[in-house]
C-alpha cells in the first residue's frame, strides 16, 4: 500500500515528461517545416509554424519562402481560418514586431486569438529581438521561449550573421586525408578517368561528395580560386535537383582574369558566375561579360596581388548573399584564413594518408607562425559519411554581436 | 485469451535476452580482469577468467601475467577448489592445448569438472586456434565460443601479430592540427615555456596526451627519430605510475649516432634505450655504451641511408617486444608508411589550424604520387579527448595470417 502511494508522483512525473514530449515534438515539425525553406527563404530566416489544439491536433501549418512573402506563423493563421482560436502555435523563430515586406506578424498572432506560443529562440535582428515576444505577452498570449533552441539557431545561423553584418556566413569546406592533404603531388591525366573515381583524384567518398551538394543546396554561394579552376575545371553547381530561389552564386577569386573560356564555369555560365579580379584586363573582361558573366575589380590585398578577400565578401553582402561556401585550394583556404573572414569549417576526411612534402597542403602561404596563433575551431560536431568523417566547428560564432549572442 | 497465448513467446525470449546480458555481463567482467595484465602479460596475451555458479554468483576469479607463469583460468580454478566443479566458465580467450611454460590448460578445466565454458575468442596461435575447445568439447563440457569477440580481439591484437609473425603491431601515433601539421615553422624557444602549454609547442590537449600515456603504459616499446630527439628532446617514458613487468623501451633510429649525450632520453637510460644505427661510429657507440645504452647497427633502407625500419621492427620481435608506438617525426611516419611496417594508427587532432608550407607535416618525404597508392587506414573508430578528437583505424588487419583472420 505504501508503495503504491509512493509511486504516484513518479507517474505524475512522467505524465509532465510525456507534456514537455509533446512540445518537442511539435516544435521539431515546426523546424522541419522551416526546412521546406532552404534555399527560398534566404536572406531571410527559415521559419515553419503550426497551430496544435487542446488533445495535440495539428490544424494548420506554414512555412515561410522569399517569394511568397507571407511568413511562416502568417499563413498558417490564415490556413487555420476562425479555427486558430485559442490555440497554441509552435515557430522555431520569433515573430516580427516590425514592418518590413510584411505588416508585423505579431499583430496576426493577436489579432488571430492564439492562447499559447512556443518559440525556439529570438530573432537575432536588433529591429527585433524580444520585442516580438514581449508584445505577445502585452497581449495576455503565454510565451514560452526557448524549446529546442540550439537546433533553431544552428538552422538560421547564417541569417544570423547577415542580419548584423550584412556579409554572408562564411563556411571554409575541404574534402581531404588524414595527413590534411587536398590533392596529391601527381595530377591526373585525362586517361585515368577510365580507371575509376580516385585515379581521377577524388579524395573523398561518394557519401561525402554526396552531403557537398547539400551544403551547396543550401548555400547562396561558392568561392574558389581559379587555381583550382584551371586544376580541376570544376562545375561548382548544386545537382540536387532540388528547387532554389536564386541560382547558386559561383564566384572565382581571380587577380588577372586567367579563367578559361573554355573551362566548365564559363560554358555552363547563366547570369550566375561572378569573378572578383584586382588588375582587369579590358579584353579578357569583354570576353567574359560577353558570356553574360559578371566582372568585378576589388582592391588587391595586403600580401598580395590577389584580390582582397574581405572586400569580396562585402561585396557578397550587398548582393544579398547570406551564406558562401569557400572550397579552396591551398592558397585561397590560406587566403581566407590569414584575412580571418571564415565562420565556420566543414573539413571531410578520407581515411587515407598521402603523405609527401610535394603533395597539396589544406592551406599553404606562409601559415601561422605558433601553435598559439593558429586558427581555433570550436564546438566541434564529428559526423561520419561512409567511410569517411567530417568536422563541423566554428571559428567565430555566427551570434557574435547580434542581442541573441550567448557569450 | 488469443492474445495471452501469443505472447507467451515473447515472455519466453525476453527471459533469453536477460539471460544472455548476464553471460555478456559475466564476459564482460572476463575482459576486465584480463585488462589487469596490461604491461604485465606481454607478450603473453592478456587473460582474464571466472567461475560462475547456477545462480549467477561469482566463484572464483583470476589472470595472467607473465611473471605469475599460471594462466588465468587455472588460478581461477586454483582460487575455487572444489568449488569449481559443475560451474561456468567465463574465459575472453581459448584455453591452450598444447604445454608451454606451463601444462595445457584445458587438463586443468576438465579435471575441475567445469560443466559450461564460455569463451570470447579462438586462440591466434596456429598451436592451439580451437584446438582447446575441441578437447573441452571432446570432454562433454558445453562450449559457446564468440561472446563479446570483436571487444576479446581487439584486447590481444597485439599478440595476435606477435605469435604469427614474431614482430610486434606497429601503432603509428600522431597529434597533429586539423590540417595535419605536428609543429609550426616556429621551433619555440626556452623563454617560450614560461608562457603555457601552447607557446612550448604543445599541440593536443591535456585529455588526449593522457590518453598517450594509457596507450605507453600498454605498449612494450615506443619509436622516434633522431631529428625529434634533437628538436623536442622528449623522455618517452611511461608516467601512468602503474606497474609493468619490463621498463617501457625506448627505441631511437638514429643511422649516424647523432643521438646528444645531454639529451632528456640519454640521462634517463636505465637498461630501456636501444639505439638503431646504420653507420656506427665506434667512438660515440662505446660513449653510448657506457651509459647503459644498447646500440645495434642494422642495414640501412633502401630509399636512404636510414636504418631500414623493417629491420628494426625484426629486431624488437627477437626481444619479445609485441607492440611498438611509432611517434614521429615527420620523416619517420613517411619511412614505416612507405615500407609498410605500420599496422594501425592513432591520430590525435587539436581543433586548430596551422596552415602553412613551412610547418611540419604529418609525414613528409615522397609520398604517395596518386591517391589510389595512398595508405588506406581502415575500421576507423572516432574518439574524443577533451576539445580534441582521435582517429583509431587499421592500415593491416592484426589478424591476417593467424587461423581466426576474418578475412
Amino acid at each position: 500500500m505504501l508503495n503504491v502511494g509512493l509511486r504516484m508522483p513518479e507517474i505524475q512525473n512522467s505524465k509532465i515528461k510525456n507534456s514537455q514530449l509533446d512540445h518537442q515534438r511539435f516544435m521539431r515539425r515546426a523546424l522541419e517545416l522551416a526546412r521546406n525553406g532552404t534555399a527560398l527563404a534566404s536572406p531571410n530566416p527559415q521559419v515553419g509554424a503550426l497551430l496544435v489544439n487542446a488533445t495535440g491536433e495539428i490544424v494548420a501549418e506554414g512555412w515561410h519562402t522569399y517569394d511568397g512573402v507571407k511568413h511562416a506563423e502568417v499563413i498558417a493563421i490564415e490556413n487555420a481560418g476562425e479555427r486558430a482560436r485559442g490555440k497554441t502555435l509552435y515557430l522555431n523563430f520569433e515573430p516580427c514586431s516590425h514592418a518590413g515586406r510584411t505588416p508585423p506578424c505579431v499583430d496576426a498572432v493577436i489579432r488571430a486569438g492564439i492562447a499559447r506560443a512556443y518559440v525556439a529562440m529570438k530573432d537575432p535582428n536588433p529591429l527585433v529581438s524580444g520585442r516580438g515576444l514581449d508584445r505577445l505577452r502585452a497581449a495576455g498570449i503565454e510565451v514560452h521561449c526557448g524549446l529546442l533552441e540550439e537546433e533553431a539557431r544552428k538552422l538560421n545561423e547564417a541569417f544570423a550573421k547577415y542580419i548584423v553584418q550584412k556579409t554572408p556566413l562564411v563556411t571554409l569546406k575541404a574534402g581531404m586525408t588524414l595527413d590534411g592533404k587536398i590533392a596529391p603531388a601527381y595530377t591526373p591525366s585525362g586517361s585515368d578517368v577510365m580507371l575509376g573515381e580516385e585515379a581521377a583524384g577524388w579524395i573523398t567518398s561518394a557519401e561525402a561528395r554526396e552531403h557537398v551538394q547539400e551544403m551547396r543546396h543550401a548555400a547562396d554561394a561558392i568561392l574558389i580560386g581559379v587555381n583550382t579552376v584551371i586544376a580541376d575545371n570544376p562545375m561548382l553547381t548544386d545537382r540536387t535537383g532540388l528547387p532554389r530561389r536564386r541560382p547558386l552564386l559561383r564566384v572565382v577569386s581571380d587577380s588577372k582574369l586567367r579563367l578559361p573560356l573554355e573551362s566548365r564555369l564559363v560554358k555552363t555560365a547563366k547570369e550566375d558566375l561572378i569573378v572578383f579580379c584586382s588588375f582587369a584586363e579590358e579584353n579578357k573582361r569583354r570576353q567574359l561579360e560577353e558570356r553574360g558573366i559578371r566582372v568585378e575589380q576589388v582592391r588587391h590585398g595586403t600580401m598580395d596581388g590577389r584580390p582582397d578577400i574581405a572586400s569580396v565578401i562585402e561585396r557578397l553582402g550587398e548582393m544579398e548573399i547570406a551564406s558562401l561556401i569557400i572550397e579552396g585550394g591551398a592558397l585561397v583556404n590560406w587566403t581566407a584564413l590569414a584575412a580571418d573572414v571564415v565562420d565556420k569549417v566543414f573539413l571531410f576526411y578520407a581515411p587515407k594518408i598521402l603523405a609527401g612534402t610535394g603533395s597539396v597542403p589544406f592551406a599553404s602561404g606562409p601559415g601561422f607562425p605558433r601553435i598559439s596563433e593558429a586558427a581555433r575551431v570550436r564546438s566541434i560536431t564529428l559526423h561520419r559519411f561512409g567511410e569517411d568523417f567530417a568536422v563541423e566547428g566554428y571559428i567565430k560564432d555566427p551570434y557574435e554581436n547580434t542581442p541573441c549572442s550567448q557569450a
